[in-house]
């Protein structure tokens, strides 16, 4: 059975894993992400040990936070790109952990990859065309069709989406840096903590703010659907597992579709099948793609 | 020379011609869209008979108003699907016409035919993935990516997305049958007339109406950034000749990018290549993608 180097780069922490070819996670560690050269370099360490004891890998993968240059022609690719975090802008990823290997190496963002992940072993599977979105410190969004990731000039940023403010939600102004109220300046985690003080599972199910966040969330759910009419719309993340706000977020989809989209069915925005491994299954997926795109 | 015979058809018009591979337009004839029998009829009619005079066929493109069926799997390919048109819903397009000469026929929306036509041959060449706009009597978008339109469940409907009401436009609710104050019940020819009596080419320079509706189709531009980041927009269609109208759509979509998304660049929002032959070019190209998928 084949063995992959898997990463799964987050500003926190990185996840690295020994992966089967069939999704089973041999061995695995958590490395803080600190600065470029000392984390990226235990991640080559553990890796060189743990294919010592656990046979030869055959690719490399990485699932990378993000901006990240994912276009092979540019010579950017590879890299995290223009990054607030300290010491990772322009940041070669891809380069020293092939070197290190003599492998091919897959790379795409951490939503790419388990937007990938999910279309090939998840809740997408069998589905032409998905969308996963991951609702967390941060929001964002990949598009996989036909078993590849849909890469434009760069990848995709759906949680900057501009959405409609809820009356209910006045005089609030957003966090987003960028853009003050855009999806992700309203409904994040950090947003929800901003305005209510706790997480969105912590607050009483009868709070206004459930019916809040899960209308932001609808919004996107139907700008997807008027963009590019997926198959299915698969929503991860921390904030996603709260009780109920996949319910609400079907509902008012449902209502703001208006019957108009011929292709719109609530009932295919699911939750992920995968859990917390997409994160892993993702770099994984990008490592089986590098080794036969 | 290769010649397809290529149909446009509009919900007032269709415009039937005689297409060589090089996209010269051999012969063409426009004929009032009345019943599916007669109008189809009449189609088929000119087209045998132009084909008498002019050489023999070697397929059949359709570049049609919607909804329209798009997908080869299903029942309902080739048809115009839930149209309010009198007379035209659930009508088989493709099938008689392709029967009629036992040629193979491609079909798609008339927007999805324009932006693979311009990708082809117009303003869109060389570019991996382009987005076409069309602003007229409707709103309507396709996505082109590596020579293909980009279908999902259906096609695209971006006409229709949310977008944030310009405090200078309050007091209109918008003319959208389904949404009200969508993108096309705020942006579009009628919705225009509807608030200011006249078109927006009409307006004077001056008036607020042009930087309301540049602003609401540059909403439409940066959502499609931030879910698909195109390689180039091309915006076409009636309104969009408007004299000054694109110069205020990129100046708007660069403050609402807010220096945030990667792959901007407001020099990529461009006109059409084709002008007016786009739709009867659209159709050459699904005509000639029939054949040779």
């Amino acid at each position: 059975m084949a063995l992959y180097g898997c990463l799964e780069a987050g500003g926190t922490k990185f996840v690295v894993g020994l992966v089967t070819d069939a999704g089973e996670i041999v061995a695995s560690v958590r490395i803080p992400t600190t600065l470029p050269d000392e984390t990226l370099g235990a991640a080559i360490d553990w890796l060189q040990a743990a294919a010592g004891d656990h046979g030869p890998l055959s690719a490399l993968g990485i699932a990378t936070f993000g901006p990240a240059g994912i276009d092979r022609a540019r010579r950017d690719w590879g890299f995290i790109t223009s990054t607030p975090k300290p010491g990772w802008r322009q940041t070669d990823m891809a380069g020293p952990l092939g070197q290190a290997f003599g492998l091919p190496v897959g790379f795409d963002t951490d939503v790419n990859g388990a937007a990938l992940a999910e279309s090939r072993w998840g809740a997408g599977r069998g589905e032409r065309m998905l969308a996963y979105l991951t609702l967390g410190t941060g929001i964002g969004g990949g598009i996989v069709v036909d078993g590849h990731s849909l890469h434009g000039r760069t990848h995709s940023e759906m949680g900057h989406i501009a959405v409609r403010r809820d009356s209910a939600d006045g005089g609030f102004a957003g966090i987003c840096p960028f853009h003050g109220d855009c999806l992700e300046g309203l409904a994040s985690g950090p947003a929800i903590m901003a305005r209510w003080g706790r997480a969105l599972s912590d607050l009483p199910s009868d709070h206004p703010g459930h019916g809040i966040i899960a209308g932001y969330v609808a919004q996107l759910c139907i700008a997807l659907e008027a963009m590019v009419s997926p198959d299915r719309i698969i929503i991860g993340g921390g904030v996603a597992q709260t009780p109920g706000l996949l319910d609400r977020v079907r509902q008012r989809a449902d209502i703001r579709s208006a019957g108009y989209f011929p292709g719109f069915d609530a009932a295919r925005i699911v939750a992920p099948g995968l859990g917390s491994h997409s994160g892993l299954l993702g770099a994984l997926a990008l490592a089986q793609d590098a080794l036969a795109p």
